[in-house]
């Protein structure tokens, strides 16, 4: 999968961590639909809220940019999330049998909280691309095991939908677009040998950490 | 003009201010016609630099937020600001021969920091409440003006378009919304009796002192 | 224990959460002396990492401040804690064999990540009350513990200058101290029927959630 | 005056900026004595004000370190400034008749809050060089004034002990070690070609802006 030159060296440089997030057991388990409804529905209200926190970081996005072009990418991402995304996740939980009080009452896990705090906190105190790096995993990652799930998983299966969702060409079509926005973002700041700079170090070592927490995200999900 | 009880309020407890801005010379030199047309572009050029960074500002109500509908407005308004505003302000700008690039050229004058930091500043450090008291005056006093202007001002006017702009039903319903949103999180967060709150005496200071940082632009305006 | 009259409270609404925290079979451990000390030394090692991430949460409340003395005390703390405590870790590290190196090479836990990230983009996020609110577990909550193990432990055990530390009367006065601050902001900002405010069911979602951290930290340092 | 490598070339790059703030007439008027006095007690009133948003924006700079040396360097500064300075500076203001209450009660002109918002603001939401970029017009112009001031000024004068203020040993090794701090940050980070970067052209625009924002500060002081 190839969502941009920087996404593509930064998965390279930290695969093995990769697969250990997008080859989970969890995401295997939606592969051959051996996966517990009960884990999937607590994972939905889980992501519900992660939505609100990952929509609160993308705004940060908003406040980093150097630019307006990077200004108007990021507005129209937050604005997309939250009030389209968050409707379709309400929709989606619906159709699974979870009310929009279900999804209001459900408590934070202690994983939800390390992934999002660390983006949150990472967009406040870092630059664009710190940001970027740290909100890659997310968007990409899911991009990749949508189109993953889509090659593997039977025809049918009671977590189509979600598959569908991510597998998307419209989903796929946000991911080359933020793939661009970081190619594009990374080289006006840092210049064509970026993979040499003191940045770079610290882009990879964001990347690897987003990832680790994505695992866990994935792990609490099985607990 | 009654945008919502919390800003009529504030509003009138700095009713002084208030007028010093709403009614400036800067604005009865729109509605009598004698504004120098070389004011006006550079008033333009310095809101366009104002619009980005006002935009940014609304990004923090997104992250101040304490629920989701706090946020959807607030994402709308961005939305709205950055991929719609931004666009109307460069074509205007373009009617009146300033090109995109006098725009992105244009220096920002010192007026024009002063009062965009300060809102963007509270954004970081204040609350919900604290930054939507620093919004109000600009928001809710072109909507004033924009009313005042369309009943004062000759039919024929070269500053048309501008009044126009503000005395919209569309612009107006902004300002009816966001007086909504006002009084509605003032509620949430103080209570009926919030006039009785120490915040109450913060947000009147911060509501003072963004109007007389308005008055200021217009005194930037006509140097 | 009771160091001021709103910790109290706090803690009373939350008792069943912070008795997991404060008496954690971690803590008991200390306390029987039969805590492996590999386990002691890489809840050490996390504890630096953790003290950096938390000095950089008490520097948020100064800028949260709202007058010269809130100002003051946080400044303080955020010197002691980086030009002072920072040492004594260290020193207290090296006592046990942990070199400074191995100290900055230690990886941080994705639980250790969890509690400062959620402290510090509250920090950013929210008001001086919210800050507080999350910061007061962590250094309440370790008086508390010292106080406690200093009763139980026996007089001869290897942990005994970790337990001084914190039974210390110098650092009993910083929870004193931290305590009146706590109780003179709220106090300040919500007023004598604080506990009747929005701003109180906040305080006590923050201070449950930060103990429930803290609880996972004891929990990361026994895996 | 050489307070660094870095330093030396932004004001080199900015020179004619700089000189306009550090000869700015206000400064001309120390050196001769010419300087009225109700304007200094303005300054003196406004710079109490200026000083407790400095401290703030310094507090930023521990968040955004990278490492635990620069954090030291900047808690020191903070705890420097808030428990030292702000004393000294009341005590500088009780010796000409302004009393404590006085500078509480103070209202910021909009010439102060420009900058100090501007210097603020981009602490949030720049990094760690955008910081020090703001910073350093008015660490090291004070300093330059000061040793300026020492060489030129009457020995008997009305405002000597402000001017041995920054004259002093004691603020100009300040000097020296913030632009230490400049030169090792940017080196860290940027490298020895420091000058060909994106990043240098942003700080040449932070640096050239706060500048002029001081330059405004002065005109304040005689209006």
């Amino acid at each position: 999968m190839k969502y941009g030159e920087v996404f593509y060296n930064l998965r390279e440089s930290n695969l093995s961590n990769w697969l250990l997030y997008t080859q989970h057991k969890f995401v295997k388990k939606f592969s051959d639909g051996s996966l517990n409804k009960t884990y999937f529905l607590n994972y939905l209200k889980q992501d519900y809220l992660f939505l609100i926190q990952f929509s609160k970081a993308w705004s940060l996005a908003i406040l980093k940019s150097d630019n307006l072009e990077e200004m108007k990418i990021a507005a129209s991402t937050v604005n997309e999330l939250i009030n389209f995304e968050m409707g379709l996740h309400i929709g989606l939980c619906e159709g699974y049998g979870i009310s929009k009080l279900d999804l209001e009452n459900t408590e934070e896990e202690n994983e939800n909280i390390a992934y999002t705090r660390y983006v949150l906190e990472l967009g406040y105190s870092g630059d664009f691309l710190d940001l970027l790096s740290a909100l890659a995993p997310c968007v990409l990652g899911y991009g990749e095991i949508g189109i993953n799930l889509q090659n593997s998983s039977p025809k049918v299966s009671m977590y189509k939908k979600w598959i569908e969702t991510y597998s998307s060409s419209e989903y796929q079509n946000v991911c080359f677009n933020v793939g661009k926005l970081i190619d594009k973002s990374f080289l006006l700041r840092l210049g064509e040998n970026y993979t040499k700079t003191y940045k770079w170090k610290k882009a990879n070592q964001i990347f690897k950490k987003a990832t680790s927490l994505e695992v866990d995200f994935w792990n609490m999900a099985l607990k």
